[in-house]
């Protein structure tokens, strides 16, 4: 076995999901992922906790949902087992990302309506999602599978005390700021953030972080004004996405474009109104993810990269008992700044071709 | 897909677990099952009732096991899923038969006995245990993977009901029986049954039968007199076992031997006083089944041969609150009377040469 997916099993129950004696753990293992999967067992035994596997399969799922009559019950006895779990362990990486493309949405969303409470018992658990390299993960990132795994690999074995040490100082700047500037070709936006509070997102749920990799800081942004262009490809609802252009006055899109998929746009800012407004300000800051793969995951994770979402906004972000920009939708959109551009709080320039103000390279410059 | 495939789930689905709508299904796919489980989970979302897929793969297991300090704790987590299921499905066929040969015995043992209580609580659902065909268990067999497949769809597609019918023949026979005979080359050998009740396997939870394929009548055989060889060669704990040869005495075994594996027989029978008697007679009818595959599980269902088993007499032969023979083994040994040889029920020849009394073929014989 790859040393690799040992220290990726290591991080994910260690780092991640502080798995310790005692700890009953749900381990759901995607149909590529049984690797990863063995040697997460091993972790998860050397600790003393309980293991219980689940098959999280997309043929399995898309056999059921087609020939169910989509009227479906609460599944009690995974609502059962999660409610009695502490750890809940998701390892990704199927065979075919498109396995699941003739299920109708509604059906899909009636499944899910049918699974709200165990998703909550779910989230009530010291849960992490991550992903194993797959052939499947590697085609969808235009990749080979020997040049995916190393991507998979140095995005996840990062050293996330000192990253998180390093997030902690974009956090405090942002915690401190009243007004974030983004400037880039076809771009110049601010956003309100004041009072409005940053998550340090060092996948560890000590840290409310609960993907592996992640490397980001975000908040919840408000009063947007101003124009922005999103350079980085994506696929949404299955269709290519590139270039999209947005205006807001007075916090909402009044104005869109894209040379590529404008119509998904447009169909995701008419979902309701908080689809109009910001729900996400987020710093890409790990240096493992050095090219887009076309898996949201890994893009918004890219360092000096800024992504902005449509739509809901995290609590955590929010003062208590506030409630930011609520929405159906979060979807998030991605400029790059590695080629000229730069983020500032409150006048001062923190991210600029791609270099954050506290590293090697940054260079201060006369700002118009 | 192989439509086999789907007539297996649907075998399994509706005539042995008759699931129906609102069920709460576990299902349990191992790793080499995926096929089936895709079959399986169509045929339980058409019922309308939920689905868990848990992923039982050894090599994952022989992580968890080995990695223990061995010191197991109780799987809360899996008692709370079992407890609130209604029906488990277990899908059987991995990809290396031999995948937990070097996990110590002992360790094995002492995570079963903390995992008790999962047991009970699976046992009390109406549970199936199936098998896939997979390239490991072909290997086995000794047979290419086409031919095994053929094989288990031949063991598995049965006309259940007519199956069924025709063993509740043999039941009623040894229901009203007293006394069993045995006779074939190197074998004579008596049996009570008085006051025994046999059971119908036929595959279904109706029948408390539990395993697909089934196809046999069995009871609960005492004050057992004569000598017995068994002649389908079998693997028990590893080892080669060929003819075993026992004598017995006022129901128990005094003498033994073997053309291969004498020394395996004799540590069995020394495990306990129950292990030298026997706690099954049992009757394999399933046509579909024509030759020994080294499976148990397939080879005493066999038609036309009789197996009996040192050891645990099971609970449903026996007169309400009386126990039967009682040890920590059940170990079958199987006697071929297809090229000859009979079994009696009160001095009636019940079975002659692999033939029921009531096929075709049958023939009357003069006994000595």
């Amino acid at each position: 076995m790859d040393d690799r997916v040992r220290e990726h099993a290591r991080t994910l129950v260690d780092w991640g999901a502080r798995v310790e004696a005692g700890d009953e753990v749900v381990m759901s293992v995607s149909e590529g992922a049984h690797d990863l999967a063995v040697a997460v067992a091993a972790e998860v035994g050397e600790r003393g906790a309980t293991l219980l596997s689940t098959y999280d399969s997309d043929e399995v799922t898309r056999a059921y949902l087609t020939a169910h009559d989509a009227d479906f019950a609460e599944p009690g006895h995974e609502l059962a087992m999660f409610e009695a779990a502490d750890v809940y362990l998701r390892l990704g990486g199927g065979r075919n990302t498109a396995a699941r493309a003739d299920v109708p949405p509604e059906r899909t969303q009636a499944a899910a309506k049918a699974g709200e409470a165990v998703r909550e018992a779910r989230y009530d658990t010291r849960w992490m999602s991550t992903v194993h390299p797959t052939r499947s993960l590697a085609q969808q990132a235009g990749l080979s599978y020997e040049a995916y795994a190393d991507f998979v690999y140095d995005a996840v074995l990062r050293d996330w005390e000192a990253l998180a040490e390093e997030m902690a100082r974009m956090k405090a700047l942002l915690d401190g700021g009243s007004e974030v500037r983004l400037v880039t070709e076809g771009t110049d936006l601010t956003m309100s953030i004041d009072g409005r509070t940053a998550v340090n997102s060092a996948a560890s749920v000590v840290y409310d972080s609960h993907n592996l990799p992640s490397g980001e800081v975000f908040t919840a942004p408000y009063a947007t004004e101003g124009e922005v262009s999103f350079d980085v490809p994506m696929t949404i609802r299955g269709r290519r996405v590139r270039d999209v252009r947005l205006t807001f006055e007075d916090g909402a899109v009044v104005d869109h474009g894209a040379a590529a998929g404008e119509d998904v746009i447009g169909e995701i800012l008419e979902t309701d109104a908080g689809a109009r407004r910001l729900g996400e300000l987020g710093i890409g800051m790990n240096r493992g993810i050095d090219r887009a793969t076309d898996a949201i995951l890994f893009d918004e994770k890219m360092a000096g990269t800024v992504h902005l979402a449509l739509g809901r906004a995290y609590d955590a972000c929010l003062p208590a008992g506030e409630s930011g920009n609520e929405s159906a939708v979060h979807t998030d959109l991605i400029t790059d700044l590695r080629d000229g551009g730069r983020l500032e709080v409150d006048g001062e320039v923190v991210l600029r071709d791609g270099v954050f103000r506290w590293e090697e390279g940054f260079e201060e410059g006369e700002e118009r």
